[in-house]
């Protein structure tokens, strides 16, 4: 280990991964400390969605933010598998985002106003998803999301940035950093290493450290549960969507039922109760669902904050502290525009003015008179 | 591989075993083959309940049966690990058959007849359970059932038979049986071996040797799909019981979610469905299950006989084959009485006339006039 | 399950799942028949390198047929994902055939007369694999050979047959083909089906059916074992292979390192001996894959021939039923020319005659003269 | 979560559960805070070898405080079984110390001397163990040494302290303990709690923590891998050990392949290097060993300290923070020992000062002059 890094990223998941990827792309020297191993927490629990439109409306400062990440993928899958030769099962064939009731529709209102998102009636879902629940009365067709493998996506950007020549280190916790002249001092299991820039990517593991560093934030933890399943008979061509929970087929043949929301929970077991909801949920949606095959579960904590956007720049006193966390439900997808961004914190680089607002880190002080 | 063997036993599960332990026990030259590995089919899904009382009125036949194979166990554990060292994992407490109704009471009358078996009201059962449903009425305690981890106890059963000089075989398909001269020719994928004697302890598996030797017999297969779980916070003491579905607990410390009744499923994967299904149901037992962990899921096939009970003994015309089939939900239960009552019939020893005749291979032929 | 089938396959491994897809193609109206799951025996242990150089002088009968396979997947690999959603870990960047000695250099005299190989000296091989043994003194650098994702690849054939009207029978096991009228009945353990063609894809499992329909044929099971690992530091970018052991990169972040061969080993456990061997051997190759993490360990059972070339074509005597067995380590590289040939058998359409003599089912008999 | 615990124990290894569990036995209000889950860090991956001499030369003061804690298993075993209904997988049998060298007989002088250890020559160990190397020239045997399953004891610790009213918080990472008036304040991922008494039971993960108490030791890692095999053929009946690495038969059938000592390695993969140094010691042992198959691998920090013993007692100038860490090679072994001690401390019992004082916190300061 050298005793010095230009910048330390804390926090191996998706986020640290992206930030240390684009750092080391533009040959800044990066060195980055992961708890555990690469990908293995939050990361490894994500579905890998990249809906920049059925998470949002289509109209705020967040879906810029998501859809210029997710087009940044188009380009990621070839730069990041011709370096570190993994695939990061990158899968298109949009999102259907399901109607059951006038109340559904009408929260679709903006959502549909969208040039890629088209409004298909019953018949129309029926011919491309025929085994749908006949309950469905239409549904929003995102056309360009899709969808990456996480774990295997994160892996793509550690090993990439190592290639780069970025430093990633695992099993190596991070417990204290401390100013040291100009410098901080950031302290880890193995030892003592020396940063100009220090990055929290940590998620909702790093809030002790957040207080150390005077950071007056807490990341609320919402457990999110999955099923990972598989089916014999008939594939699903398309994401499903309804009311947070969602079916995505991924390019391995697997298919991830999603999400359970549970506030508050640190745990990673799942739950015999998260596994019903998850169960009846994806029979509303897809009554022949009940026939697949259970091949794992899974759970990770989805980092929160106050008002659901991430927390993407500098320490309000501390600029050369930044913070990239708190990507809630959207770390994958947000993850490459995340990386660009502190990226350019970092090297001075111009941004765009409202992304910078929108994601401050001090931004409920502000509110608050 | 020897080329002769007094008696050849096809089926390495928990019956299989048993028979090759008591016969090894008797020093009878005996091989066994298993397609697989041991264990690893039916039995390894089996939750281990040694039910004599709760899968029976406690009237018939079986029940005699069933009582003298649970005694049986008392003295294997010790017996097995001595041999072995392989512990069974032998768990006394006793079965709470739970009562939610008139009716539910109703079946029990002569069940609650037995010495062993004791009625407890509503308070009584919640003294035993505290995070019992409050819509339990009462619970028949059946004192002295018990349960085994099944895995276990057929490794033990496989091992201890290898000590006392039998020989297993693992991954050794036999796909014939055919006469040669006074004896049997047993071929297998790895070669051909002679036998004095065969038994047939395949479970559902073996319909096709069944018409090879012309036994007009076919087992169907009754899918069981369990849960197994764990629970930090509060331990159950007693394993609970209503509608052919249970709650085991296990000395690994964890417990059993059993078990789905699926007719004529030849698949060991676990649907959605099923997963639904059981977790509904221990919630109706202990509506605290919901939060329960899930470790993993196993299904197996039930090998189902048209009358429920099993065939043990001759086949109708040649009287060096023997059968061991059929055992349904109570193979682990059965297990050593069967093992018992095979090496019996091939020493020749008197037998409980009453088992013969219930469990004979032929009985339905009888039937017929 | 239809009561016929125009073509009944046995066997879900690669081979039979390839054949399926050919037939459905076509609009056969194909039932295939699988004991266990899909692509779980012998195919799941494959490294899938298409390495038709790799494992052949290339200039025998073989290689031509390998090679034509192997160019298949060109267009396999999107028309697949097409229908079936499933990638298959297609992953380009040749094969280096390493040397250690003037002996492994001489055995490469005829590979390297191929177009599609190059021979690079001690100093290229250490750009290329900056990691490489000192010891190796070059490198045949075939630069087609790719690699695959077994299991992947054989659930996407299976997937993208049953799209295509295939009938794929899971945990159905085939006891019994016999003649009846024009037809062949085939029973199995859910029941019998009639067919007017059936074709053996059993790989060594078959050897029991061989001998009911009067093939003097057995195939002899050569165990491998592989260790599947990961490898925090540095990619490999080429497969790497010295005497028929061999490191595969895959597409998502794994290596595979194979294989023993042990012959006549029926089982499918990994034993200590063969890991040792393995990490011994990738160590020869790659002194610092002595430093890499396994994931997991794997064997498979490869069905060797007399003469090693696989049997392709019908029975000598009944020509409505057809072999397609004896793979060995070749399953996954011929399954898409192996797949097209039976189909053409069929079809009855036209074939290189040169691939219908070697690959003849009863060539030893016409040998023995 | 109550706001105040009389003791807060940090680490949910087997030394926190036991301190958990004795202080619970005496109605002391106790708190366990566990990072991850209880018993799958180091824990998970020891032998559970109880070597009380196997480990020592039978004289210093370490041996009689573990040959306490050995005994205390015996009634231990009953008692947590009683409590928590799980089985700890008590195994008797002994260890053989194999001697292959004049040298490795010298080592053994002292150990030989003790009353329950027997010096066997050649012959007597190939009697009890046929399939000894031949190269073993005779063994000390340690008749009384036994083992235990550490997963399942430490589970069985848990919820026995559980049900002794115990509040035990899995995936709970305490982050700071700060001095509030006569108390502790414990920051924990999940919010504050306050404590009369905090003990430190961190393992190696703890060093972060010990120097904001201004603890100035370091605990030092030493990973440790194993290899966990079956063996279908012959069972073994004793515990094998030679050179700080073994052989250990468990209850549930299988066996212990252990163990690497890696300084300073943080991570818990296990490496093919280790893999293949297990094996051959393995092989060196028992020949036999290299037909064993792998079930799985595991790999855990060992932490030690400065002289190998533990540091059990107050800290130096707070007498109410208490630490039990750095057990090295022997926390399964020195558990029941370890949380009787730390229990006495807390309720001011008479202790044995020779133990005091060979396991203060601060005897290098005390050494250094």
């Amino acid at each position: 280990m050298k005793q010095h890094y230009e910048v330390v990223v804390i926090g191996g998941g998706i986020i640290g991964c992206s930030i240390a990827y684009y750092l080391a792309k533009e040959k800044v020297d990066v060195g980055l400390f992961e708890r555990d191993r690469i990908g293995t927490k939050t990361t490894s629990a994500a579905a890998g969605m990249l809906g920049a439109h059925s998470e949002s409306n289509g109209e705020d400062t967040i879906f810029s933010f998501a859809r210029s990440s997710q087009q940044a993928y188009n380009e990621l899958k070839d730069e990041l598998y011709t370096l570190s030769g993994i695939d990061i099962g990158y899968r298109e064939g949009g999102i259907l985002k399901l109607v059951f009731s006038d109340a559904d529709k009408y929260r679709l209102t903006s959502l549909l106003k969208q040039p890629t998102v088209k409004w298909l009636d019953k018949e129309e879902v029926k011919k491309m998803e025929p085994m749908i629940s006949p309950n469905v009365l239409g549904a929003a067709y995102i056309m360009d999301d899709m969808s990456v493998m996480p774990v295997q996506t994160c892996e793509s950007f550690a090993n990439s940035a190592r290639i780069l020549g970025a430093s990633i280190f695992e099993n190596n916790d991070v417990y204290k950093v401390e100013e040291k002249g100009d410098n901080y001092l950031v302290r880890t299991t193995k030892g003592d290493v020396e940063a100009s820039y220090v990055v929290f990517a940590t998620g909702v593991y790093g809030n002790g450290l957040f207080k150390q560093i005077g950071l007056d934030e807490e990341l609320v933890p919402v457990k999110g549960e999955s099923l990972i399943v598989h089916n014999e008979k008939h594939a699903l061509k398309h994401t499903l969507f309804h009311e947070s929970c969602y079916i995505v087929p991924r390019t391995n043949g697997k298919l991830v039922i999603g999400a359970t929301m549970i506030e508050n929970d640190w745990g990673d077991s799942v739950s015999l109760d998260g596994i019903k909801v998850l169960i009846e949920k994806a029979k509303s949606m897809l009554p022949s669902a009940i026939e697949w095959k259970i091949d794992h579960v899974k759970a990770g904590l989805r980092p929160s904050t106050f008002d659901g956007n991430p927390f993407i720049g500098s320490h309000p006193e501390k600029e050369k502290i930044l913070v990239a966390c708190g990507h809630y439900r959207n770390g994958i997808l947000l993850a490459p525009a995340t990386g660009k961004m502190i990226c350019d914190f970092i090297l001075g680089k111009k941004m765009n003015r409202e992304w910078v607002e929108a994601f401050r880190v001090d931004r409920r002080q502000s509110m608050v008179i």
